[in-house]
């Protein structure tokens, strides 16, 4: 079973897919898909929902997983997060993959064992959970975690 | 110039394009995607993509234009509808298609003449401004309108 997380964001979105086979978890892959500031949001948008795309032809993942977003304290980025998630699981759809939400702190308590985990914690985990992995990037990180944390919490 | 304009939501998304020709503008075609409350978000958002997607490609618009969102009161709509927007603003990307984005209250100064003014006086200028239309419903209305509006107030 192949899991692939996914932690949207217009600039720099991160991927990660994982391995589960019972409880045991290895790495597959990761990546993260980053955007031109410079260019306008409907290209942006084509281009995180086309990466991801070949992301999913490329490993054929059996499902995916990202986290819950809530509206924060700056709507602006919120509704940028938000658009690029619907590009980005329009992707998934495309690929008739099914894409499963988890809380932020859902994913933290899956991966580190606590709700209030720093990102450092999360990280640090990822290295002890998927020995020799070589992760990409901060949002490449957060995407193993979401992909870790479904495949622990399954389908909810 | 062909002008498509969009009105997205994950339930039902409208579109219309006007043609405009210095300083007339007619109607060339508009339409309702409606996505099944019932599949999940990413299977909808991908029909809304899609579907947007041949739309361009059977009438080969110009450029585009959408109203700009904000989030209201309810936040858990916005995040919605930035979902769908974000899925069918990838699709006019991936269509090489630029889109430009109007206020709420910009458009209906430019259609009815005031920024306050009611959904139904919308409607009524439509009838006066494309003689003969048919609009499939409410979404394909405002998006008949946001079209108009980009047709007179040009790319700003």
């Amino acid at each position: 079973m192949l899991i692939l997380g996914l932690d949207p964001s217009l600039s720099c979105t991160g991927w990660g897919i994982v391995r589960a086979e019972g409880s045991r978890i290895s790495h597959v892959a990761n990546g993260q898909v980053k955007t031109d500031a410079k260019a306008p949001v409907a290209e942006r948008l084509h281009h995180l929902h086309d990466a991801i795309f070949a992301v999913i032809g490329q490993y054929a993942p059996d499902r995916a997983a990202a986290e819950e977003i809530f509206v924060n304290k700056n709507p602006q980025s919120t509704l940028k997060l938000a658009q690029a998630r619907g590009a980005i699981l329009a992707a998934c759809g495309r690929a008739s993959l099914s894409v499963s939400e988890h809380a932020a702190r859902a994913v933290k308590k899956s991966v580190v064992g606590t709700g209030g985990a720093e990102k450092a914690q999360v990280q640090a985990m990822l290295k002890v959970l998927l020995p020799g992995v070589k992760v990409e990037g901060a949002d490449a990180a957060d995407a193993l975690a979401v992909a870790i944390a479904d495949a622990h919490l399954g389908r909810g």
